[in-house]
């Protein structure tokens, strides 16, 4: 816990395990909010820290600027009040980024997650990522954490970027979807001191994650297994590290299958099997194949979750 | 030129060279409205092709979807009507390229380019994007142009997709601007058959373009030196290769500086020095240091253009 | 033809087109020479400018020190004087590369292409590789071709590099294997004045090589259609662009299997249905299973070459 | 520990810290035996488990096949019995490493570490990498490690071929330089009730490493640093984590300096600094110039190490 320079108040402490929530979508792709709301009744019951809504997997791509925020809305409305919501509120642009950050405050959120502007990635070097940063982090009523998915975004926010961002008082963390855990080890080591928080951004190298002193996670996989996650995140913390080593091992070629491997139509598909509903995926996104289902469901039976 | 399939009249004919046009911005970051005018009032009296309105060097992720319309509206009010005006409208989902599709039409595109949507890239297979461009294109009451381009989206669109597209009556061509020219010959030659028409999408490699049966070029410089790449399209229709070449030498390096190397801010600075209005961007793309600001400059004088 | 800056003679003309062979191995994966022999003999009485003992398709990898030296040594006897012989002299370190390079001359080699280092390519910056050459240049006593295969070595020779190698007198040329056409024509157009010669290093870009300035190519599908190689040649040279291209078009596929997609297996199963003895290869190197030889011939038959 | 599925007698235990051993050069670039083995009588002092001699940086891609085989000799004359010997003896081609592989154990070689052949990375795939390591573990005489580099190779051991490899009983674990913990994770997962040993290949993510389970590293910094690492490794292994994180943040950035930042050059140039001999490197690799010693210095500075 550290406090703002300028303010009094201790800036937000964000450990813990995160889903990134997916958005289920009907038939005809609309917003499925009744079924968002069921879900997040589910996690809410867990010791899930709280949610992350409009991460990569929750489709915000895909979202009008209206739907970003009123889902936003209605997932403020239902999820109780102990468990943090932090909205996604990245935009290419610095100056709509902004708008969308004041009004994800306004809609609910605790703190907004912020990606990497990459579109023009050839000119999205230090200087500008830092200048972005600064810019909406100085606008935003409520703290601002960094987001860098090389995965998504083909950018990796450099370290030095990391360093220089984490001594803006409204700049309290990063969620870091990378896996490269030397790279979260020095962020850690050059920023601890400053109260700096980092997420690992993936449940394959959770365990490794709270080994260098990352606090949580943002982990698409707690979507399906998130008591799971938060089990995982006990035994880390507790010291337990052998028996969360049996975890994490269990743990790694399903997160491999909902994120890189099967995407978000894994992501969804598991989440049916889980007691979730997962719902349609926006096009361009396609449903998985017949046989992309059994390799899918093959990996959780391999891993004794099913 | 080719006949629609479905249809008695001819698709849109594309050789030719087209710049993607700058957004000049005011320096509180508005859109430009009265020198983007000029600017295209000055190109018009060249022997420009026609005009893409919101290729990547129109930063158009920065613009809103309103933006968007209303750049291309003012843009056709301007230009004379034997310039073709090509507006990109491509977006992440699915469903809002085709509403933007349908958008830019109204507004007075006579073809529309569409990107490949990006940020799920994992996902993004062969399957995917031919979904995606055949509901497009399906939609769409104008022609439609692919546009890949790998330095900004980390994806490249692949070769077995481009050949099936390019069988819908509605697709008419490419925008290819990854440089790879094996990749350029192997498209024209699985789909020329088709009237299947390839835009080199750069200037430095505009005549190994040509020399490989592409019809034309959409190229960032265009917008600083058109006149001569028009020249050097000349050329090469004419089969003057030698002249040609020595002209496409001196464009290699002022190409690179305006597009990979210095980016949107290298393009509309040079601009500047050629008499167009290139303006501020938005950010988070910077304005050049003073030191790029020389090295830019000493591209285009070792070159002999300044 | 250039003049050497501080000698009388003239350098090597390298133009047109060359084979890199391969080299055929029986089933106890020994040199079969007499096999080699033959192929020599038939390439021999085809217009091909020469040969490439030793590029990357010759499995040079594979050869001891002693086997690199005697296949030149039994390459020269076999092929008339007229023929150009070129041999690959690169190893990791400089010592080794100038210590071969001295070597293949003495075993009659008229020139040496020389790959870049590459297992330490975190050091291989301009400095080191300008360093490297330049010892080699020094020393051998015929001239250097320079040679980058990106898709082997992982690492592009710097244009910068050649540039500044291009001023070395017994530095004639650069095979560029990485098929980026840009880059191409930068390095002729920043080296032409020197009479630095580039060859093409693939044949799917081997007309587009042609149309920027290059004055030839080293192609592994010249063990294969040599003769029809030397005719796309003629075509580029004498400015027929459009048979040229009609030709280029059906040798990208056939090429793209020979290399990047069936890598050497393929090629030496091709040359076998074209009359020459392609052999075994050296282990790790399998030879195709039942499913790509299928896929492979189809390539062939698609292109009306089988 | 684990016994051989076809032998009496039990596999090597790997576990510990190994410096894959730096070879120093004289002025001349000879190798020199005199101060190599001056650096092994100090190491040997120390906690290290033993010697890796030819990890990549040993420089062994620039030593002949008679040198590899002498320095191997060597340093086995000069290092006590209870230190275990472990020789770089990967070569391309599959019988070369064969034949390495034998000369190596000859030498004195306890085991041997063979880096997947990379040349010919197109045809690099498990089914050829799996043929080339069981062609090797048959034939060798002592236990073979397997080693994925992908930093110097451009390749990845895929985790499906390193699974299939663990069953050979003469196979017994893996160097990953890699740095993905996911992967390293997940490769301990599916192999390790073969007993199948698993080394980190940087110092980088030592502690992550131990924390999924892998038994030890072979680091390049040990070469500089090598009690320290094995601080660390005991503070791993006694589970004291939070003393082992403060140790791991402060050996990050030195890590990277004398690797992918400044190379073996920097390696030696520290080796220097910290009662080694580090002497000179092979040409092309070059040495440091005074501006990066300094850069290199304030790193090993800034993290109190100097």
């Amino acid at each position: 816990p550290r406090t703002y320079m300028n303010q009094a108040r201790p800036a937000l402490d964000i450990s813990g395990i995160f889903p990134p929530i997916a958005t289920p979508f009907n038939d005809r792709e609309r917003v499925d909010y009744d079924r968002l709301a069921e879900n997040l009744r589910k996690y809410s019951r867990t010791p899930l820290r709280g949610f992350v809504v409009q991460g990569s997997n929750g489709e915000y791509a895909y979202l009008s600027r209206e739907e970003r925020v009123e889902v936003v809305r209605k997932v403020r409305e239902v999820v109780p009040k102990e468990k943090i919501l932090i909205a996604g509120s990245g935009c290419e642009s610095t100056q709509a980024t902004v708008e969308m950050t004041l009004e994800m405050a306004k809609a609910g959120a605790e703190a907004v997650l912020v990606v990497t502007p990459c579109y023009y990635k050839g000119s999205m070097n230090s200087s500008a990522l830092v200048h972005h940063y600064t810019k909406v982090a100085d606008a935003s009523p409520v703290p601002v954490i960094l987001y860098s998915v090389p995965g998504n975004t083909g950018l990796d926010l450099p370290v030095d970027a990391v360093v220089s961002l984490a001594q803006h008082p409204n700049i309290i963390g990063i969620k870091d979807s990378g896996g490269d855990i030397t790279r979260v080890g020095l962020i850690i080591h050059k920023t601890r001191h400053l109260g700096f928080q980092v997420l690992s951004g993936s449940a394959g190298f959770l365990l490794a994650g709270y080994s260098v002193g990352a606090v949580g996670g943002v982990c698409a996989l707690a979507n399906v297994l998130g008591p799971q996650l938060c089990e995982l995140e006990r035994l880390c913390v507790n010291g337990q590290w052998q028996e969360a080593r049996e975890l994490q091992y269990r743990l790694i070629e399903p997160n491999a299958a909902v994120t890189r491997r099967f995407g978000i139509p894994g992501l969804k598909q598991a989440m049916e099997w889980f007691g979730y509903h997962g719902g349609y995926c926006r096009s361009p996104l396609l449903p998985l194949t017949e046989h992309e289902r059994k390799d899918l469901r093959k990996v959780f039976t391999d891993n004794a979750w099913l």
